[in-house]
């Protein structure tokens, strides 16, 4: 049956490949690497319209009902952490990928890949916390598979969900559609889910201890469209490579530049010193219970006071605004006044983070 | 925000559970095992109506129209083995998951967990193999997500596909619909692709070389729902576990007994031969392009000739039937007339053969 495998790919692999080149933990952090390994191998052996957009999920027309799709994989060390582990963050990473185009998530699927050795204790553990941010996020675990890798060829435990949500309104929420004059709204604090990480991986103890913010972020949504409807024109959770990515995503898939203000962006202090301390930028840690969403401005205070009665968007801020100049640019005014470029990192901040 | 996430888990974790009890590589290989696993760990937890059924998909309905969702996750060892590679086997996999409900397989998802140091021509191989399987399935890799682990960490390449597909009759395909009176069809030999994988990673030589059987069975399925019709009570794909596995699996969730006759049984030469000398049964030998079919009676000859008609099927034969006697049991009557126990495996027989 492979008569007509061949299939003509269109050229060269955009992606300059050599017989020593090797995949690099960079190419799984979010930044440069990973975009130039999605854009130019993925995107070009797949190549289809939905892929193309480069959200972080498909939204699909099936007999003129749209879908949204997405999938995440976890493998997140350590497994446990302060605010969470593997289970809830697996279920909230995917309903939040399906919610930020706009849809309600209804069903999960999760797919295991567990070490040979693995306590069921634990196993136990993070099945009963998956079920629970499930009953949180209100969607359903509908199909899975179990596969177990022989001990040394895997890490505890590796969980890949994918989602299905269903879209029931008639506009786009697209990182294609910014546009000049936008105001860019965040929900809350900025670092806390990779710094909780980072901590415990280390073993680094803080007066106040650092909590993941993992939460599922579709009821915040909800609110969100409800008083923006279609002035909302993009939602993300900026998660692997923090809000620098996100950022950089929405100006590059849009042609708008971005500006943003440093002392409009939250974050909580302990967190604050632990960046300190270890020499990260927060714009580029990760984070797994926020959201950013870009609002026509004569709605954005609208957006902004629903988002505030929302207890996953007390804290929310108008963080910056669209422009038209210098497309594809994200600036920063600093705490002095001065501007910086936000460019997306080229290499690995965070390893496995989620 | 996580005041409520306490959830009453009804009793106590049905899989008894010790603190020293770990996951074992039979909790993966498709026998009692990991079906203890899954229905007294995961069908505990997650419960609900999609998941109890244990099909291998959910069919899940969404204002009316008829969906079926299903993951796998793909852990071969070797990643590329006569026949195929672990590209084209997650694409078939979840395509054969999708459409054994009876469903059109439409859209896929990918998801990568690479470990670093993997060599990315090796990648692109793998991601060129994914796309020509996806076009002569005829479905689409509509999105992704890619994580990189530490060396050691992980082995070479994990992907994981989820798959969603549309259900456009009316009539119900599942496990549980097997009745009395129902006949078996086989689509064609049995073991191909466990013995491809085991003699390349054993580094067995034989004369006549093992291929892997590895194929999207959608358009196969087409012409069987063609043929067949609403008299097509169950099919499936007898991956993990083998033949043995497929039929116990159907006669638990019917409630029926199943008689199927050793001497119908197609397998290739070099496959039993190889299944001598490595003392393995290839009744309980993984399959990837080969579907079993429960059919009502008057409409077997029917659909036994459309599925001959088709190069997927050429070789289908019946292989059974379907009785009342003996619910929840699988008998041989071997080549000599006397009759045997088909059990399921309680443990391992083959790790990682998908």
């Amino acid at each position: 049956m492979k008569e007509n495998v061949t299939r003509g790919f269109v050229g060269q692999c955009p992606l300059p490949i050599n017989s020593h080149d090797t995949v690099q933990l960079s190419h799984g952090s979010g930044g440069k690497m990973m975009n130039d390994l999605i854009s130019k191998l993925f995107l070009w052996a797949f190549d289809n319209e939905h892929l193309n957009k480069l959200d972080d999920q498909a939204v699909l027309n099936v007999n003129g009902q749209r879908f949204a799709f997405s999938t995440d994989s976890f493998v997140v060390d350590p497994i446990f952490f302060p605010g969470g582990d593997i289970g809830d963050l697996a279920v909230n990473g995917t309903v939040n990928d399906v919610c930020m185009s706009g849809a309600r998530p209804l069903f999960l699927s999760a797919g295991f890949i567990i070490e040979e050795g693995f306590a069921l204790a634990e196993l136990q553990r993070i099945v009963e916390s998956m079920k629970a941010a499930a009953d949180r996020a209100g969607v359903m675990i509908v199909t899975g598979d179990t596969k177990v890798v022989n001990r040394g060829k895997g890490d505890k435990i590796f969980i890949n969900t994918a989602g299905i949500g269903l879209i029931e309104h008639d506009y786009v929420v697209s990182s294609k559609s910014l546009v000049s004059g936008d105001m860019i709204l965040l929900s809350g604090s900025l670092a806390d889910h990779g710094m909780a990480i980072l901590s415990k991986r280390e073993g680094l103890a803080f007066d106040a201890p650092i909590e993941s913010d993992t939460a599922a972020l579709n009821g915040l949504v909800d609110e969100i469209l409800k008083a923006g409807g279609e002035a909302v024109h993009a939602l993300r959770d900026p998660t692997r490579g923090g809000l620098a990515a996100t950022l950089n995503e929405f100006a590059a898939a849009s042609s708008v530049g971005i500006r943003i203000k440093q002392d409009r962006l939250p974050i909580n202090a302990p967190v604050a010193g632990a960046c300190e301390i270890l020499g990260l930028d927060p714009l580029y840690v990760a984070n797994e219970g926020k959201l950013v969403a870009v609002v026509a401005r004569d709605k954005s205070e609208e957006v902004l006071a629903a988002m505030r009665a929302h207890p996953l968007g007390a804290e929310a801020v108008i963080i910056g605004d669209v422009v038209s100049e210098r497309p594809g640019l994200v600036t920063m005014q600093t705490g002095i006044g001065g501007w910086r470029i936000v460019d997306m990192l080229v290499g690995e901040q965070l390893p496995r983070i989620c």
